[in-house]
């Protein structure tokens, strides 16, 4: 399993320099199911990179990613998740505050989880047997603060119209967060910048940090509380376990 | 005029370090208005600093700070206008993305503006006679391009409320982003990142940047299309001056 994390951490790093290298470049925008969900040319790129190498390398592993439909069911075989570019707004608009994102898993266990944040140049890595470092730094599980003394992370649109009480829970905080990115998000779940996230999120935007998370204990579930099924769009959230009972409960008082 | 921005730039960079110094320590966090109203023993201490530094070096200067009830009136001789922390409570909670901030006025004349994001060691300045610079990088002023192909900063209630139509506004764009910090938000703007930026702020939060805006062709004015009174708190937004109608317009369709 270290090999295959080692491979991972190249790999990922590959692809930041990808795009990084592609940002003097022209680059090509096209809209998927709205105005505001945007691909272009370097997600694909980024991608098919991705791709080309597992598959060189682990000829019979699969892959779950973003573009071009890849689908596999989580539970079956070996499974790659992939993101090529988490956050395709910011790199748009800011080129910056971008993520790739990588998770393996074997059938359906979480095996270890890579953010990688390209302009900052922070690897967020680790889960399952392994520990989880930003870069160089190891990182400790949650500590808890009291509530008034936390941010909170979350999609705009859900906490503006107060989606099953988030927004009640977070005006008990000292206030939202909106990144515009679940990976940039969720690696500050991990690192104690902000002590949860909520969106509304496909699997190769939440599996990283999902096995990242656990690792360091927080719990990733739907916002009422099902499982994640690492197939459609769920609206999920990224919380600490000791305070799952207490969240949950703020959010149906708040709903 | 450039041995005072020389000065300027020497000193903020004194203060950001001052504040780096102390994440290693203990951080004594008190109430100001409300439990989300947070000032620390560093927000004076680094106040502190900059009157110290410039009382030594310009005697007969007077200041307009956050801190202490530091009030003068910005058309009355030369003035520094200081805010030594900006962005507190990510201070507190993230001991990231805050900004030490400084303006200088003479006759009520913006001369030059500086806003230092001290973790990521950003050093934006200029304004008045000078260029906009962040580090070594030459800005660019502001250029046009499709509302919907932009990102806005706000406070994060006044878009939850629609306050004066900012919603209905920024939703006709690729969304809000909530950084946390006045200082953080301008300097994403003044960086073209984000377009806009709205928020309730006081003259500390918005002298420098509303300086450098200048120089870069936007404009800081209240959402209502009042002057900044540089006294009390007021409702702003950081605008590029070609888009100010066409926001105004929206902003009124929408309110």
């Amino acid at each position: 399993m270290e090999n295959k994390l080692v491979f991972a951490k190249e790999i990922i790093k590959e692809a930041g320099a990808f795009i990084k290298k592609s940002l003097s470049k022209t680059i090509t925008v096209e809209e998927k199911s709205a105005f505001d969900d945007l691909v272009t040319n370097i997600d694909k790129e980024t991608q098919d990179l991705l791709v080309a190498r597992i598959k060189s390398a682990f000829p019979t592993d699969n892959i779950l990613a973003e573009e071009n439909d890849m689908v596999h069911n989580i539970k079956d075989g070996n499974v790659w998740v992939l993101d090529p570019i988490d956050g395709t707004v910011n790199f748009i608009v800011q080129q910056d505050n971008f993520c790739v994102m990588i998770a393996y898993y074997e059938k359906g266990q979480g095996k270890f989880g890579l953010i990688y944040n390209v302009m900052a140049d922070q690897l967020f890595y680790g889960g399952g047997q392994f520990d989880v470092y930003c870069n160089d730094k190891l990182l400790s599980p949650y500590k808890r603060r009291p509530l008034d003394r936390c941010l909170v992370g979350s999609n705009a649109a859900m906490y503006a119209k107060n989606y099953h009480g988030i927004k009640g829970f977070i005006d008990k905080t000292l206030g939202v967060r909106v990144y515009g990115g679940a990976g940039l998000s969720m690696s500050k779940v991990l690192s104690g910048q902000i002590l949860a996230y909520f969106s509304v999120i496909y699997p190769w935007d939440y599996a990283a940090a999902s096995i990242m998370g656990k690792k360091l204990d927080y719990q990733l579930e739907t916002i009422t509380g099902e499982l994640l099924d690492y197939s459609s769009r769920q609206a999920v959230m990224l919380v600490p376990k000791d305070r799952l009972e207490e969240i949950r409960d703020i959010l149906n008082s708040e709903n």
